[in-house]
């Protein structure tokens, strides 16, 4: 399990290293990690870490999916747009695991996506299964 | 296998206790289930069951992906914003077990989202794997 | 592993007969197969490979992330839109494998979409592991 702060509304954090440790403890050599975000409000994806690139998609993701765009969910809880914008891009990631370690490619980061922060603790269970 | 009849031409379902069964059908303890539809024109994703929040994603999802819109698969098969929608939510998700259980967050379902339907048997397989 | 050569800068690959040679190699049964792309401008779906529909999805795509629209990353890299599109699809899917075979539905296949090439090199990973 691996637990992560967040300190804005929303916020991109990069949580590579904290699963290959979660790797390295399972002992395995050849399978697959399987990385799992238990919130409806937040998502993982694999790709470059870079600041800017990070920003754009906070910018398109805002566009595609604005906040407080009267939906029937914000009168229950204000969050409609985080938890769509959670559907898109998806609650999981699975990386194979080869050698010992995730198999990432030059410029993969594991990221951790808040949507609706920020949250004391966000909880996100790691996996891992060999061949 | 978990098969499901639709009633409408979109429709979310929650297929949580279903997932769960085959769950336990298993005896797997520690690992992760994969469930994975075999059509081209439905989605899986993870997140909370509210019903105004599903009607809020299927609004967002109309307009991002709008029906006849002059896509040309169209002139085959009138669906092809189901496809695409399809395509951007995902056809697959992965959760762990843990304990013999889904590791499911408090407010996460396993939802099945029919986009071209009514159908009388959408077919979903579950896989479930030891560590 | 998987090497896909791409000659325009978006193109849909169907991989689903080099996924299958794998999961045969591998000797599994019954289980599940992991495919990956290891690059941060490319993704993985499955779909029906329908000529029309794959154009439709290009067109959608272009409409939803627009190349060239003032990105922060296009700066030191002119492919921001590669980047999110590809997190908007993803960069990994999960079949199941049943009898040897990917249990793929009628309609399915396994589509590597290049987001960014024309690249003489796109790698893919696939991990087939046993119940």
């Amino acid at each position: 399990m691996i637990e992560v702060r967040t300190s804005n509304r929303t916020e991109v954090v990069d949580i590579t290293s904290q699963v290959q440790e979660e790797v390295r403890k399972s002992g395995v050599r050849d399978g697959l990690a399987i990385i799992y975000t238990r919130h409806t409000t937040t998502a993982l994806t694999i790709n470059e870490g870079e600041k800017g690139l990070l920003e754009d998609l906070e910018d398109v993701m805002s566009r595609l999916v604005p906040r407080n765009a009267g939906y029937r969910h914000d009168i229950m809880d204000n969050n409609a747009d985080s938890h769509i914008r959670a559907i898109l891009i998806g609650n999981s990631v699975v990386v194979p695991v080869t050698d010992g370690r995730l198999d990432l490619g030059t410029w993969q980061r594991v990221l951790f996506i808040e949507l609706d922060g920020p949250r004391s603790s966000r909880k996100i269970v790691v996996k891992v299964i060999a061949i």
